[in-house]
């Protein structure tokens, strides 16, 4: 077969004219693009290749930025809790634990109409005249005649006068140019400005090709403290879409007024992993609105100009949630994603619209990663770091492949990496071969219905965990099986979607969005669910499925899960079922050690049905029960190994029904193993997920097999009949 | 000295009036028991000691008992969860998962006015005329019309036909005799007949000196699943007070129909853990009124009889409460408790009023202990058992002494033992000496304040933890500590009971009875007790205290403690304070080890000012606090050892501002050792806890000091003068 190329963007840079000509043989690039602090030269430019140019406008005019303070973007911060306990007026220092570098209390719009301020020991709001501001270097609030040890709070308007993206840079890699503000496009002056210099700016990037907005307005939040560590950061929050212009605009649209505690939350922020009240549900509609007005008015704009856009899903993407309906009204050509894992692959291939797909691998060619760890310089090993990326990348890959890759930073950086540049042309052709091979077809997956995750945003956030967030893991082990999965919420269940559906997962602290929190109060949601479980259908619950203390239950769905939580409301009562664990079961036939998810379950067997999988009676780590003729598993925790992506898969296979087909058609029996087969290609994949050799039996798609040998991460391709000739 | 005797209540046996005899003399005994099961032979009654006969009223007179089945004792029980997965009526055979030979189902009073079925899955009660019972070998519940996929639950009255203690013996001891029943004072048929019946007892027991009454009516809660095993076990709650007689009785009282839901609680019963309603403490206050009414009406006609009534604190000891009001009008000459620790021990000394009182030791002379080990049988170690007792016991001993002490059981099985014989003599000494010593005065105590228990009982429930039960560790150091410990309640602070309070300890599970619940969020309760710590204070608090979610925090005391509890609401939000473990901090002087409580804690420093004494910023295991001018100490856990039990003594006097006095007055430096002073008598003693040899420096009432050695177990005694002249 001929050498495959393209597909693959390099960032290129100014004055590396030699180095870009080199790599764009060496990785068969067909693309070029800058980064944030890279140009690229009139050469790179001319070479004739595709020219991805970065654009995020909010940031973009600094000039305008700065000559326009009261356009910044905003949001509401709470101050610290602060206990009343001298005579006097309480004066809070309400910046006091954030950076001041990054926020600045908004004096300009009526504190009195948007500030608020709490008597936490009661709850209730401080009369607005019992509260004044005292301006200065530092703004204070002022509560006349507190009461004697009670604690207070102040949620206060701030400008955000150092852009997240700026800061970042900054802090992680020492940038010392001037800080960067973002101005909010929702402010009407803004909106014209901004459209008009998108205009501009177009005219004056003649040769780009694509506008690559990076991204469009809103980011998630990450909020510093004085130390510039992080304070908070939720990658989902709409906190930063905040501005006295669009709440009142929202009070006129919606009939009531949104205060600034439907966002501070009691302090808690209106994070995703808070359940929703309806105001946030109003609220983040109403942005979304306009974020996707305004966005569609700037791809005309650049598709006016005989240009593409494309769409970076990271950073300013708040507003834009692809997989909410409509996304693709807004015309994209192309989107774009940041991708280090399983889940951050399929959150690109699998947003909806007619869109080309690229994801941006790692390491991103700084000195230090994320985490500030070295990998392009000193004793940091990129190497390492691609591939320990790429192997999780490539489960997922053999699922759902995009139509390009691509990477970002200093290409001087990774010049000196002479084994790196060499890995990245084996891990471009392997994703060439895929995307060849596989045409981009949907590849088998086992049954007829779905594998599901059930939380409260269920589709809007489908693929948005990430492994570092506490059901981060099962959506990873989801983004590489061969099965069709799928995100649901609770009003899914409501309108009746279960229809096509074989398995729920249900992950997530008690009370938290992933869980349900009051959703399993609801005697819809807990009917509906067990009659789906009675008919046949599949439950896994991690943690605290279905928790919600109702009714002398801690898991609503008790009966179905077979164990209960202990929570101090049934101290006295016994926990007599203590079988042994169920060592022959079919879920435990990949496992070498015992089930121990490493936390201190108060979990206990409440059915005489319930078989005991890993832990005691009273401390299961995992159980299996049936439910009329369905059945259903739990786990007081789950993280990612070989043996436990397998274990996983067991479970949601035998809560299917579908154990024998699992491991027998185009099926792996190694578990370091993955493989897929493509029926509208006829091709079948198999790899060595490992770097060491392995060898595995392959079963094709009539249930016969053979055994094979692996090399290092190696992929094998056949076609079924080549297959079929070595099986037995 | 002269040698001490008495003090000492042997059980005799009838055909052992030999070794009655030897025992009597061996071990100073002035008082021969009978025990359950056994008899008193006309030689023992007649050797001119004291006679305390057991008397168990409600089950003596089992012929009348068997007449009158009618008159039994009675609960509330709550059937399975049943979920409704078919068509039609659903069924529920109520007694299912009960053990049948304990309890039947009462259908002779009306069932529709005082059963309850429930659908729990929207937590509404079924009509009436929605249900029936279907009576039969097995008595069933058939609901009409129930909603499929909802979960049902029956909440039935029974009759208790096999009564706790003698099931207890039947199941524990192997006993074969038939099973007894007990009868409702309650009840005016019996209420009568049990008054004249104790007429006649004490008529037809004229050697009887003591009426030992084992103990008034009714029984803490033991229910018995199918195969025996304990299913619900509360030392405290009045789930066995009911009777249909009282619940009318009550509604005429008080006004308002208590139902079986207020006992049954959602099922989780109205355990001693679960904060309590206001409905279920009227109704502990009414059959309180009960109990006492009838017992001193019982204790009348001892003493019109010439004889005296002692108490048996244990299994009917239900509405006696003896730490609640009033307990001493009953009048009764003593008190006795079974007594395996410091604990049980200060919870017979400490009742107030003026009665005698004895703690009956362990080992029980059975040949199995309560968790049906071996003691006098096979390879059952009396000794050790003893010893290991005796040391818990001990060091409270020092704190109060009890006027007598005793065993119980069967002799012949004690006499098997001549070590065991040797042991109790040596024993039965050192109660003696310290009971002469001390004079029964109170020792020495720290400071001019108290240390206090909060939780929802308060005194009621004073010293009745065990070590069995969660927050039983801390009294269990309380209970020998040199401080003046006491119990209150959440009212208590209410009512300002906080003047003579130096440190408040608050230990419990999240919205239990201990941790206090609704309690938290009561604005009056935590002004209180910041304004107490403000100005000079202690808090410690343990596992959650204060805890009850509200306003942006869950320990609502998070400012006093200096540390907060990651629910799942504050998920997005950094943990930043991360100092290293403050090592040399005072509290941990005596530590060999890093503390760690064994618990995985989701608690984390939320205030600068917090100093980490164990775990991690992110994961605290021990932290103390500044505010104000007062202290606070968290613990994430805390188990029983000899550190521990000092880093605990160690945290309170921190708080109290008292750490030199502690250390240096009347104090001994080796944490293995314990020791007392008593300022009436001027007598101080020191003793070994260990069986090894330890040594340790000794502290007078000056801040002088001694090295000493003891040997194993080793109790010195010195008068003040004594000690000061071998003090440097």
């Amino acid at each position: 077969m001929e050498k495959l190329t393209g597909g693959f963007t390099l960032p290129a840079q100014a004055g590396m004219d030699k180095e870009v000509k080199f790599l764009t043989e060496k990785w068969g690039v067909d693309a070029f693009r800058d980064s944030d602090g890279t140009v690229l030269s009139d050469e790179i430019l001319e070479m004739g290749y595709d020219i991805y140019s970065t654009l995020c406008l909010i940031r973009a005019d600094q000039e305008y930025n700065k000559a326009n303070p009261q356009e910044c973007q905003q949001k509401f911060l709470i101050s610290e809790k602060i206990t009343c306990t001298e005579e006097g007026d309480l004066v809070i220092d309400i910046m006091k634990g954030y950076l001041r570098d990054q926020f600045k209390p908004d004096l300009d719009n009526d504190p009195k109409k948007y500030w608020q301020v709490f008597d936490r020991t009661t709850g209730e709001e401080v009369a607005l005249d019992q509260w004044e501001i005292i301006d200065g270097d530092v703004v204070k609030v002022a509560i006349k005649s507190p009461i004697k040890y009670h604690v207070y709070t102040v949620n206060f308007l701030v400008y955000q006068i150092w852009e997240s993206t700026s800061m970042y840079n900054h802090i992680t890699n020492n940038w010392t140019s001037e800080h960067q503000s973002g101005v909010d496009p929702h402010k009407p002056k803004t909106h014209d400005h901004l459209l008009n210099y998108l205009d501009r700016w177009i005219d004056e990037h003649p040769n780009t090709d694509y506008v690559r907005f990076t991204s469009m307005m809103y980011q998630f939040t990450l909020i510093k403290d004085e130390e510039k560590r992080n304070k908070f950061l939720d990658w989902q929050c709409f906190m930063d879409t905040i501005s006295p212009y669009a709440l009142d605009e929202f009070e006129k649209e919606y009939g009531y007024k949104l205060t600034s505690e439907d966002l501070v939350n009691q302090g808690y922020f209106s994070g995703c992993y808070c359940v929703p009240s309806q105001k946030l549900l109003d609220w983040m509609d109403f942005k979304t609105k306009f974020v996707r007005g305004f966005t569609k008015q700037c791809v005309k704009q650049v598709h006016a100009k005989g240009r593409k856009a494309v769409f970076f899903f990271c950073d300013h993407w708040i507003g834009t949630e692809p997989y909410k309906p409509d996304f693709d009204e807004m015309n994209f050509d192309g989107i774009i994603g940041p991708c280090l894992s399983g889940v951050e692959l399929r959150r690109i291939t699998d947003v909806p619209g007619n869109m080309f797909t690229e994801v941006r691998l790692y390491p991103y060619f700084f000195e230090v990663d994320l985490q500030d760890r070295p990998v392009f310089k000193d004793d940091g090993d990129p190497v390492a770091a691609c591939k320990h990326w790429w192997k999780s990348i490539r489960r997922a890959l053999l699922r759902a492949c995009p139509d390009r890759i691509g990477f970002g930073g200093y290409l001087e950086l990774a010049m000196a990496y002479p084994d790196f540049l060499d890995y990245v042309a084996v891990l471009a052709d392997e994703f060439r071969m895929v995307k060849e091979k596989s045409k981009q077809t949907t590849p088998y997956s086992i049954g007829d219905k779905k594998v599901v995750m059930l939380d409260v945003w269920g589709k809007a956030r489908a693929w948005m965990h990430n492994e570092n967030w506490p059901a981060g893991h099962v959506p990873e082990v989801l983004s590489g099986i061969p099965a069709d999965v799928d995100f649901i919420n609770f009003d899914d269940i409501r309108n009746g979607i279960l229809d096509d559906v074989g398995c729920i997962i249900n992950w997530g602290q008690a009370n938290s969005a992933w869980s349900g929190g009051e959703n399993w109060i609801d005697e819809e949601i807990v009917t509906k669910i067990r009659e789906f479980v009675a008919n046949g259908g599949g439950f896994i619950g991690i943690d605290a499925p279905s928790a919600c203390e109702h009714q002398g239950s801690f898991f609503q769905l008790a009966d179905v899960l077979g164990v209960e939580r202990e929570v101090g409301n049934t101290a006295a009562w016994a926990k007599n079922i203590q079988p042994d664990v169920s060592k022959d079961h079919f879920i435990l036939a990949d496992m070498t050690h015992e089930v121990d998810f490493g936390v201190q379950s108060k979990v206990y067997l409440a059915n005489e049905s319930a078989v005991l999988l890993g832990g005691t009676g009273d401390a299961v780590q995992m159980a299996a029960n049936t439910f009329g003729k369905g059945k259903a598993v739990y786990l007081s925790e789950f993280n990612l190994t070989p043996e436990h992506n397998r274990l996983f898969w067991r479970a949601v296979v035998w809560t299917m029904g579908l154990e024998e087909e699992a491991l027998t058609k185009w099926a792996t029996s190694n578990i370091c193993t993955d493989c897929a087969f493509y029926p509208e290609t006829n091709q079948f994949v198999v790899m060595n997920n490992t770097e060491e050799p392995q060898t595995s039996t392959i079963f094709n798609g009539e249930g016969k097999s053979v055994e094979l040998s692996f090399e290092s991460l190696e992929m094998k391709w056949f076609t079924a009949d080549e297959l079929d000739d070595i099986c037995k």
